[in-house]
């Protein structure tokens, strides 16, 4: 079996990621599609890259990820294949793909050269699905594309040591469909400051003084039913491994939501400072 | 072929689904996922038990229902499986599925006793994950918990029936995406109750006397075009089985809805009298 | 191999598709079900055309295609099952497939016959469940349905040529999830009648002079990057056919939409008209 999950900025009111599938199945009927997100803001390749390297992990050694975000080869981008921690990664060379290249680095990256091979009216797209079958078949990479050395860096949005190793200045990057507002601060980097110092997360005009462990932790006491914290400001590393700032069963209709309740938008500055 | 089927909160925008699919695959390959639903209101149990028992029989017996809406396990909810009717349920125990346990009683519930077999950051969901994969691949229910006798009992939301029988007092549980208002009175009930007798329906200072047999039949007259039609407010039981106040063809942006035409808002009253 | 597509107007917010899911599954386990839209505007029969003859090519010849838009049988509608171009479509006759039949002549048109073979709680999707799993499964068209000679035909937007060929006047048939605008006025027809000659497209207040082959080849200068030209207004044929008024890199959040921007509307007039 071989999946081939799909990120893209297309939403699902229009027919693209319907006809994407129907691509896919005709080039290899056995693929197994899996839709990790279509409602990526359009264009916005920081949060396309987020959503990959939240999720990608989820899924076993071997898948191949469509990213459709910003994807057409231009005189600035071009097309390449990513091996990376044994997953494979297409899209356009945009910087999509340097956050994850930052942490560990890639196996193999190519430029994808099969353009010439397709038909004349095949679109940005269309090589997208040739070379993710040809993956998904256990076909080299070596047969589509010229390998070349570095991604696009990205520079924007990186998290800043103080000189003092006692600040870690990081930005919000996205913000969930509850309004739970996730950071570029990893839980690696914390733990690689802290050593085990206090510390207070400051934002707007807010201070957090605990990381918790999961989201029900901030119901400490026996006295009160855990339904009496609900609306509560929290911080804790999600899933993915970021710091992110919560409200305890946050609703964005009812009880609020931490974007709206606390003034965090995307690019907002969260920093944790370190006591000695 | 074993299918496990999806209800959640987590919306479509996030890359949550997607990871929980990952993580279903990785753990059992062969697995069909079906969404239900991701849309549930957040926390709202309520609304997540009406979707799943207005959709459970669509589903071939044995069929694994992941329930992802409030699952987190706390001092008061406890993570279950309740297999009901040949199908398979995994919630927190927090009251949704005895909205199923009142019709029918359980053939077995158990409360998740794997927590400690997993590895130390496993979420709930994880959880879920490995029970569901254990069930579909047909496991028993013995490996992965401990039988208990009942479920966490909802008395929020219950139809009332006078003293007379004359009333069912219901109260509205659900609004679709198109404004159709659905209510917990049941065709079962109201069988039950209405012995043939003329009935009315009512609700703010609405009164409805028919309940159709299918939307369509409302165009009563060969004299006009179905067309005609569009707008009116109607009564059908639906294919879940409940009263629902619907308009003919509505559309919230155009004609207008049930929900915003009547008035009618989630836990509205809405009552059968039945004429002697 | 047998894929079926969904195309409807239920929404995700309801249990509705994921049910649809369930029965066909149930009917057929090895169906492969492909998402095309769940969000066509309620009963809005022209948009389900166009989205399903834009999308049906990207998929293997012999698959299934249910539309569930308007779909109730009543005294007006039937249901009917049309193979086209190695494809079948299963609808009610309410004009949701004139547009395919005016374009190529059908393979074979049958109204549905089964109606009184299913249980007497049947819905009109129940038959077209049954139908759909038939001819996936490989079964013939003549055990369902009775074969009828045309469709009904629907005449309102189509394109009107002027009578000295110098005009072609189209209307705005689709507004997508970015905003832009799509047009009933298809590239055959245009090279049709251009032969070669300038020409000019009109809308509002609006001119453009060129059909652009690619959308990034807006950037005609190497002096700026590709993010300098966002925004711009364009025209081009989309992936469909059509002809599509764009802003380049639209986001309605943002940059603004084609349809904001320009002021186009379902239905409003687009013309292009040819120097001589």
């Amino acid at each position: 079996m071989s999946i081939i999950t799909l990120t893209t900025d297309y939403g699902l009111k229009d027919h693209f990621v319907g006809a994407l599938k129907g691509k896919i199945l005709s080039e290899y009927s056995d693929a197994v599609i899996v839709d990790i997100s279509h409602y990526i803001d359009p264009f916005n390749t920081a949060e396309a890259s987020y959503i990959v390297s939240a999720s990608y992990n989820s899924f076993p050694k071997g898948t191949v990820h469509i990213i459709g975000v910003d994807l057409e080869a231009n005189k600035e981008n071009q097309h390449i294949v990513m091996q990376w921690n044994d997953h494979f990664f297409i899209a356009a060379d945009n910087g999509i793909l340097s956050m994850l290249s930052q942490k560990i680095i890639p196996q193999k990256i190519v430029t994808i050269t099969i353009h010439d091979r397709l038909h004349s009216e095949a679109t940005d797209l269309d090589v997208f699905v040739k070379v993710a079958c040809h993956i998904a078949k256990g076909g080299a990479l070596s047969v589509i594309g010229k390998e070349i050395n570095s991604l696009k860096q990205v520079t924007d949005l990186q998290v800043i040591v103080s000189e003092d190793a006692t600040e870690l200045k990081g930005n919000v990057i996205y913000i969930d469909h509850l309004g739970n507002v996730v950071t570029n601060i990893s839980k690696k980097q914390f733990l690689e400051y802290s050593k085990g110092r206090a510390y207070e997360i400051t934002f707007k005009r807010t201070v957090i003084k605990t990381i918790l462990p999961y989201y029900s932790a901030i119901a400490t006491s026996d006295k009160y039913p855990v339904k009496y914290y609900e609306g509560e400001k929290m911080a804790i590393f999600n899933e993915a491994g970021f710091l992110e700032i919560a409200i305890f069963r946050s609703n964005p209709l009812t009880v609020g939501s931490a974007s709206t309740l606390l003034g965090l938008n995307y690019r907002d500055l969260v920093s944790i400072t370190f006591k000695n």
